[in-house]
């Protein structure tokens, strides 16, 4: 029996590969005194690679990062909760400067050997309030004096409406050598990412936040390549309430410590990175998924039998984000009418004669017909706190995948005010 | 001092116009015993014009009416709540032709001399399940028995989620003769409409169902034009949920009783009715909104300053649906960001620098920064039951309105289950 090649590690996030170190502190951002200011640094210079929100409103640490992303070498993350930075003008692109130079100068003071490299800036949280910058500057000094191998305050410190934290990790082995890969990431709500490397369409619709770490040996033009893949069936993948935010950002940084021979293109090392890549991706997405504000239940929309694969997307994403169809699932209710309406205003080519669904594997409906002796057993299966929805359209061989939450009464009331 | 032209009179609807009967009745559609069957049928043969939901998965009367619509003569409409006759297939369209076919049958055996002319369809309720046609059929009989020129009951009988029957009517003089519209509608939920006069794209995004009469005389071209025109304006620009139905229909009947002086396209008269058609489909557009399962605030979105029309029509309509901006209407919080995020994932042409914001007139932005002195004025604004929320894109001279509402918890709870 062949042992499976990925191992994870959930007891550890961006720490876990080789020479990077981690903090997490309370600058008093938030009002409540929670963790708010995290810092990432390795112990040598780093490739990088992004992808961000194609939001047009795009927040000053998104604008800042498109600048300096894939540019050698980086050094670290500075990232703060509790304020977006977002639709602050150009004070707030000063002030994302600022914390990119002072995370630099703390993380030097604390080790003269960190110097040299740039420091990557993400923030969330409400939009259109300036940071409180002197707090920032002390808390980015504290944060340097804290960072240890434990990662875990880190992603404290990035919560925002998160009731939990998130991070996850895992090894491999390329040739002789271990290579590993961490994150840590965030996001309970205004979660329906769409990322692109260059921030610009295409791509397809959280504040979300996830940093990873690698160890790997890996040309700056493959990390980024292995990132698009692994965020396009990931993050971008996923929907709480179909709300794109102005601060959606993945970041990968690579230094190189596994030693490892450099990855190369088409390779067995780099089909095993990238689906290690992937799967880490996936688990850190459905954390986010599963900590979506107020939910009761995580549905896995699965459209399958498309024309097109643009009209597998158009189907599938009017589905998740289906205001109807969501409350149905809140309710354990299989309404599949809901569903094939929202197919209908799609802009999918469809057929509704053709429509077939499923609720895990009990089918619902055929030819586009209500199978009445398996609605009882569609709402037990719909009852449950996750299922699988599957609607084929009948028209081809095309598919798409959305992991998506139904919508509750908390999540309104959680986002009546902040 | 010049008396407004267009009298409205809201204790009557389609029977206002000359030559109109109607009735409402418990077929038994409705498991709770409410009225679920209308009848409207005009003495004399009309003219019709219509506008149906641009969803490609179109409800069985949908597409009947389709084929139908505009071929003279029309005698009237039969229309049931209860049961949407969705996703019903071959079996769906039969019983929709059945019901035309009855009502005609019942019509002329209530009166002879209402013979000659076609019946058109609308259902609305649950998707995927089949008529009861054996109650049906007996109470369009009921019905036709019924008919007087009493309004309210076939009114009544349209309600599926709604809270209150809806009509209101206007009164116009055109030359020396008195024309009267008059109109009766349903909707509180699935609620953002995209109809055209073909059933087909282009239209923007209820289920919700307007019967409108008038005794005017009009070519049906013109009919079908001025039914355009008022429902671009009116139940094409109302969102509650975002979720556009399979049975949307407005239908227009005009039997030409006032006996007016046929009207001409651009003339004076013409401007008249259209204007009376435009201001009563928007009070029943709004009465709609208003009745929105489970809202407690109405607001109405105006982007101005757009760099195309279609710019300010993605960037309206995605304020309107974000679910974020909803929910924190309906904590009366004016959050902006949440406004501009919307703007920023909407596709249209934005820079989050050059926003304006107004909360009616109060300035909450200016050159994409809040103005801090007036956060407190503009939650003042946000805490009513209904206000008007400006976004100026700064970036031409191109507008679009949207009425639409909060999400609240008792919206969740209501469509949680059926």
């Amino acid at each position: 029996m062949k042992s499976n090649p990925i191992q994870f590690n959930p007891h550890a996030g961006v720490c876990y590969p080789k020479g990077f170190l981690a903090s997490g502190i309370a600058a008093g951002i938030k009002k409540n005194g929670n963790r708010d200011l995290s810092l990432i640094v390795s112990e040598t210079p780093c490739a990088s690679a992004g992808t961000f929100t194609t939001n047009t409103a795009k927040a000053a640490p998104v604008v800042f990062d498109l600048e300096l992303i894939r540019k050698f070498p980086i050094r670290g993350i500075v990232a703060n909760s509790g304020n977006a930075n977002a639709s602050t003008g150009k004070v707030g692109y000063k002030n994302t400067r600022l914390m990119s130079e002072w995370a630099h100068e703390a993380a030097t003071t604390f080790d003269p050997r960190l110097q040299g490299g740039n420091f990557l800036v993400c923030s969330t949280g409400r939009i259109g309030v300036q940071l409180p910058m002197s707090k920032v500057k002390s808390g980015i000094k504290l944060a340097a004096k804290k960072l240890s191998r434990d990662d875990k305050v880190a992603a404290e410190a990035i919560m925002t409406s998160d009731t939990v934290f998130k991070r996850n990790s895992v090894e491999i082995n390329l040739g002789s050598s271990i290579v590993r890969i961490g994150g840590i990431a965030k996001g309970a709500g205004m979660i329906e990412p769409g990322m692109s490397a260059s921030g610009k369409p295409p791509a397809l619709h959280a504040t979300m936040l996830c940093f990873l770490t690698t160890d790997a040996i890996i040309s700056p033009p493959l990390l980024q390549a292995t990132l698009n893949t692994a965020v396009g069936q990931s993050f971008n993948r996923i929907d709480v309430d179909g709300d794109m935010s102005t601060n959606d950002t993945v970041l990968l940084l690579a230094n190189g410590q596994a030693g490892n021979s450099p990855i190369k293109k088409g390779s067995r090392e780099f089909k095993l990175f990238q689906q290690a890549l992937n799967e880490l991706t996936l688990s850190l997405a459905l954390m986010i998924v599963k900590d979506g504000e107020g939910i009761s239940r995580i549905v896995t929309v699965n459209v399958t039998g498309a024309k097109t694969s643009i009209d597998a997307e158009k189907a599938v994403r009017a589905i998740a984000n289906s205001t109807l169809a969501k409350c149905a699932w809140c309710g354990g209710d299989p309404n599949w009418g809901r569903l094939s309406a929202a197919i209908g205003y799609s802009g999918a080519n469809y057929d509704c004669s053709k429509l077939s669904v499923k609720y895990n594997t009990v089918l619902l409906v055929k030819n586009g017909l209500q199978i009445d002796k398996n609605v009882k057993k569609a709402r037990i299966v719909a009852a449950n706190s996750s299922f699988i929805v599957t609607c084929d359209l009948g028209m081809g061989k095309h598919g798409a995948t959305m992991y998506t939450t139904d919508l509750t009464e908390k999540y309104v009331e959680f986002n009546k005010g902040e």
